[in-house]
């Protein structure tokens, strides 16, 4: 599945573009602020119906206009066309559409196009807390699993609920409500940890992989799965934290309480990883991230690289380019500021690509001496 | 006042080291993950007696190793040189001293030898809530003003006292209290308005001019102080808020919700500046802080530039070694994991500068065909 043109009208800063892509690497390049990044997200936009960005649908109308469009034809591995547009007009809800045809419930749509990005916002999976991480998990399997997420939803749920009673503790039949919560929080609790467990089991070691082919072997990651169901299954520890939770009035134990431990050489990444060597660790788990997708839905991602250089060194970005040329990767799409670089580790890497230059919110087709491989628009 | 000489033993992952500096335009190139920003972090250590980056003492051992030293000799404006030596041992409290004398309070330290530093870790100050920028803000203005810094611990420590005391509101003379808290915190609050005020209407100017000349021209910025205080004097506020407070059991109103306003062509730049105007703004903003701190003190400030090239265009960085290499500005340190790049961008420039190596922990003294000043370490 690859994207064959991408068309825009009033897409945050772009007024209009109607685009060409190659079915392999795919540049655009412009200074700051003309509007490269935007492109992406327009591609996000078609792949999981929102910004990759956290903005809203109207902060991604163009400043004075209505609304935006974005179009997307794709090749199917079969040969055949799919033509996906969303639309969204202010004060309405958008729309999306697949073969002309109007998705009743968008979440329909999530996962029959998917996507891959590495972008500089990713530090915040370091940094900030373990809902950051929670989320990414909880975001990647529900893209392999509609069970997981129908799962987490009524986990959630039934936390919230049990959380209120804990609050009135002197409410009509406390003690059996409580017992019936615990029940299904078990439950719950059990699935979805066993899914985590299942998908960090099989992350760790590619992004080991991916890390050590980075940093040429010069260091070592690991990624470890931290849950206190790791130890206690969900109903022992729902009744050892039982006192507890009548105290605090709230759920202390749980897969709610989860979270993703990464090291670098043993000691914990976010303390004493450089920048450099976060990024690269970033870098290594959303390449373990479309194996996974990959093997599970049969065919290739679009991988979208946003600031390919962004605090990564010559060597490793040499190496990301070494990685993603191969042909178990597909589409691709690489945003950078300065051309003469990205063009320079490209065709340092005979890498076939085509080149788009960006400058406010204009993109320049990509002319035949720009472009290795030479196509037409 | 420049840095002559800094010397490490076991900070972080640097066994050992000893470096002479330019009292212009030093850079330290390298790979990730071979020490560069833990050179900047030792400089910062020696100013502000901690790191720059939120690590603990502890965290900037080296490991297995049992504490760090970090020695500076500088040149102050008068020539005489000073000793600044920061030590640390597992288990015991870090010591500072001067000239051989160990300082009573680090904090007699901090302003005597001014430093701006511009990271990638700046963008917390436009992702994060308003608690980042207002910390930014008392920083910034403590290292100018010691008034404000003890105005500012008295206001917190008696906003607390009254947030415990709306949670008693049966307590015996609950009124009277509260009267007497609210005079003190419309006393505090009222002069730390007017500081706050006075300094972003110096910031803001100069933050905005020098965001024209980073974007050539091209985009305009502005910074602007929110405060509940612009409009309604601190006292009449806490009067204003007095249902609100006692029903919600805390101080609803006052500078302890003092926030910044950023925006881009009149739009928040948050949601709608790229990466690369996100970063022209951080930048625009700590040379505008530059410049306030050295007019301040009287001397000018070290400066320590972080991965000059993080999110960056060309032009933009031309701009910005343009900026500092005026002679306004006094002491540079760069790092960059390009060493081609760096020099080019220098010496197009034709900026005098050293360059040292970094390789796993370790700093190659300057050899002078690498160096345009040609200096023997």
């Amino acid at each position: 599945m690859h994207l064959n043109r991408l068309s825009l009208l009033n897409f945050k800063n772009i007024r209009e573009a109607q685009l060409d892509f190659s079915p392999r690497i795919n540049c655009f390049v412009g200074d700051n602020g003309t509007g490269k990044t935007n492109l992406l997200d327009a591609i996000h936009y078609l792949s999981m119906c929102k910004s990759a960005f956290g903005l809203s649908d109207s902060q991604c109308v163009r400043h004075g206009d209505e609304g935006f469009v974005v179009n997307g034809i794709y090749s199917t591995p079969t040969g055949r066309n799919e033509t996906i547009v969303c639309t969204y007009q202010r004060g309405n809800a958008k729309k999306l559409s697949r073969g002309g045809k109007e998705y009743e419930k968008l979440s329909d749509h999530i996962g029959l196009l998917p996507i891959v990005m590495i972008a500089p916002s990713d530090t915040a999976l370091i940094n900030e807390s373990g809902e950051e991480r929670r989320r990414y998990l909880n975001s990647l399997i529900s893209q392999l699993d509609r069970d997981y997420l129908s799962a987490l939803i009524r986990y959630n749920h039934i936390l919230a609920e049990r959380n209120k009673l804990l609050k009135n503790q002197g409410s009509a039949n406390f003690n059996e409500i409580l017992e019936v919560f615990d029940m299904q929080l078990a439950a719950l609790g059990t699935a979805l940890h066993k899914r985590r467990r299942e998908l960090i089991e099989e992350l760790a070691p590619l992004a080991a992989q991916a890390y050590l082919k980075l940093s040429e072997d010069r260091e070592q990651v690991e990624l470890t799965y931290r849950s206190e169901l790791n130890e206690t299954p969900m109903d022992e520890l729902l009744r050892l934290t039982r006192t507890k939770d009548l105290v605090n009035q709230f759920t202390t134990g749980g897969v709610h309480r989860d979270d993703i431990r990464m090291s670098i050489g043993g000691y914990p990444l976010r303390k004493y990883g450089s920048q450099g060597q976060q990024k690269s660790f970033l870098v290594a788990l959303k390449l373990a991230q479309y194996d996974i997708v990959a093997a599970h839905c049969g065919h290739r991602p679009i991988l979208l690289l946003d600031d390919i250089f962004d605090k990564l060194d010559m060597q490793r970005v040499e190496q990301l380019i070494g990685i993603v040329s191969d042909e178990r990767f597909g589409q691709i799409f690489i945003t950078d500021c300065n051309k003469v670089r990205l063009e320079g580790i490209l065709s340092g890497n005979r890498c076939d690509y085509t080149l788009f230059s960006v400058a406010d919110g204009t993109v320049a087709a990509p002319q035949p001496e720009l472009s290795s491989t030479g196509q037409e628009p």
